[in-house]
């Protein structure tokens, strides 16, 4: 990802977030990573936490929308000029997150960008399906504690500009 | 159901989320009804707002797992003393929900109730199936804006007393 472009995001999203949706300013929301594989958010346990000391399952879908919510705008394009709604969700809860919050959403694969790309362009509007795995970090792994599966729906028009990735 | 039996879930389920789940007090949840039929829970919009000025996505899912999860409580019986956690969760998001949020979560059937203690009693874990109609009351009717099926499991013995309703 062009370290111009992935500064932008991030200036955007961490805008939008932490000044525009009071519920993810008061999770802590935070980018833990992002370049063209994936976006990573994160947020610390204490916000978050349940009365039995691990992640509230509300955080955690809260927490993937987010993500799943970033890639999808970023796969609309950098000068795309409408916005993202989740459509639905199905989430999984596998086991209990025990500590921070992490929810990774890779990219769709490089063709999938641009047949959302073109479903803009032609009729202002693309469903784009991603998968978030959240979880919390360790030994430097992500394990799947938890999934998301969202659709997610851009209506607009995709601008000038590639895809992100 | 009984005045006393209400009084007393209204106290534990507001006392949690007020004081031992930050997220549910950061979104402002109360009680806005409890009956034999259902339990309704309601949030301002301004603490789960979206920059669109409808309820964030993740809101509505935190505000729905919560209604589905106080139901499955007391369905577990007010003398239960194990725990309930969500397994899974399917979202519709219909449409924008334009103002307050309010969730209502029916409880299941006498059959279904009953159906859960003795599974309770048996095996010491039992599913509850539950379904959520969120979105913002207007001429004094909940429109269904979103829905949120949720899988959730209680774990534990039921101990003594019957089911809530």
């Amino acid at each position: 990802m062009d370290p111009e472009i992935r500064e932008r995001w991030q200036h955007r999203l961490t805008t939008l977030w932490g000044e525009h949706i009071p519920l993810a300013a008061a999770m802590g929301v935070s980018i833990a990573r992002l370049d063209g594989h994936a976006l990573e958010i994160a947020a610390p346990l204490d916000p978050n936490a349940n009365h039995m000391g691990t992640a509230f399952g509300g955080a955690l879908q809260a927490l993937a929308t987010l993500a799943g919510w970033g890639v999808a705008m970023m796969v609309a394009g950098p000068r795309f000029d409408g916005h993202v709604v989740i459509g639905r969700s199905h989430m999984s809860f596998l086991s209990p997150v025990p500590g921070a919050l992490h929810a990774r959403c890779l990219f769709p694969s490089a063709p999938k960008q641009a047949a959302v790309q073109s479903a803009l362009a032609a009729r202002g509007r693309a469903r784009i399906d991603l998968v978030v795995t959240i979880g919390t970090i360790a030994d430097g792994r992500l394990p799947e504690q938890a999934r998301l599966e969202g659709r997610f729906v851009a209506l607009g028009q995709p601008g000038r500009g590639a895809a992100v990735t």
